[in-house]
């Protein structure tokens, strides 16, 4: 990281301010249990996985998208012969995962809140468009934002034109997140800073080859609680 | 219509700027045929949108809570026993909706070309953030406008959020659409000027009273083509 002219830090908002993927390895797991039955030798996680992306071209991110690829899946994996009621229980368990309460993770009201006197901060995150919104309301921490950005994409593109459109320079920006390719990565290419930090499960999907890692310079910390002590280090 | 300040021109897509509700329809025109074998005396129709309703406040406005709320109705109505075959059925009506191609409306591409010369146009829609993205720009019209814009909701509140975002004020603004309830009335409560386009068909959930109609006062056009000649004239 560069210089003393971070003015805008930006979060990411699964797994970096709040828990995500671990309920839906949870959705998963039931799913799994559900399908045992009709079990053919196949691996569920592969073919939800080859599923969902398939879809993502379709359906975009998102939980609702998920729940079709859920349902896409368990009947391509039982040929057809799972029950209307089991579907029932499949969309039930995407209704879980929208109406589920939000658990911040450590450390993230004190440090939202202690940044947003200093800077100004925006949320950018990507997914269901009402999904996200209703989890930012819930959050608790919506107040503490100047800027919301629900964004269908994270790419180095997406995140120029969002920042163009407030006439931010990606110099005076610091972007956190959990994510090296959706979060970080992205940044460094446009010219802003980047903090990952690392959350224990990450989707297959958002992982990265140490190579792509090894091209780009970020931060790393293990908690988002030492970052105003980061800020501080590198504002000299 | 008031005054000569009008800047900004706002528009909504579906079905003022391209078809979409009769998508709808044929959808659920061939559900409809679909479950006809189980015919059980219930209306599909009433029990789609009393399901699509109870949806709203999980999924939100889209295509993919569509086609959930298909597939919950489906199961319902043929109490658990539709095939997982037929669900996928259901899945492809859906995936049908999201890849059909934007047939746009007639004279739309004139008269946005030509007040895109004249002023700032805007594109405000509500529904899944990546289908009403992919529809903009698969539509060759995203040039013509200056702010785009994908919403949850349009209530007047979300509009007035939007807005000040821009820093536009609504008297300077006349909003286009279809349906009095999303795109009229709310934009004419927080003191914009709003011109109806009415749909030959306008989903039930986007209907309002007469009751309702009659407390604001707003402008209405058989077609889109007739907008620049009423701009013309209210700009006196």
């Amino acid at each position: 990281m560069a210089n003393d002219s971070i003015k805008i830090i930006a979060f990411d908002a699964d797994d970096t301010l709040w828990v995500n993927e671990p309920f839906y390895r949870e959705a998963e797991q039931r799913l799994e249990a559900m399908l045992r039955p009709y079990e053919n030798g196949e691996t569920l996680m592969e073919r939800l996985y080859a599923r969902e992306l398939e879809n993502l071209k379709i359906f975009g991110y998102g939980t609702k998208g998920f729940a079709l690829s859920m349902i896409e899946t368990a009947i391509e994996l039982t040929e057809g012969k799972i029950s209307g009621k089991e579907i029932q229980k499949i969309i039930e368990l995407g209704k879980g995962l929208l109406r589920r309460p939000i658990e911040l993770l450590s450390g993230v009201h004190e440090t939202v809140e202690l940044l947003s006197k200093t800077y100004e901060l925006m949320l950018i995150t990507k997914g269901d468009l009402f999904d996200q919104e209703s989890k930012i309301a819930r959050s608790g921490l919506a107040d503490f934002f100047e800027f919301i950005e629900i964004v269908s994409e994270k790419n180095p593109e997406v995140y120029q034109k969002t920042l163009n459109k407030y006439n931010i320079d990606p110099k005076n920006l610091v972007m956190i997140g959990n994510s090296l390719k959706s979060d970080v990565l992205p940044i460094v290419k446009i010219g802003g800073s980047a903090v990952h930090i690392p959350y224990h499960t990450t989707w297959v999907h958002e992982q990265v080859s140490e190579q792509e890692q090894d091209e780009h310079a970020y931060e790393t910390l293990d908690s988002i609680s030492e970052l105003p002590q980061l800020l501080k280090r590198i504002a000299i």
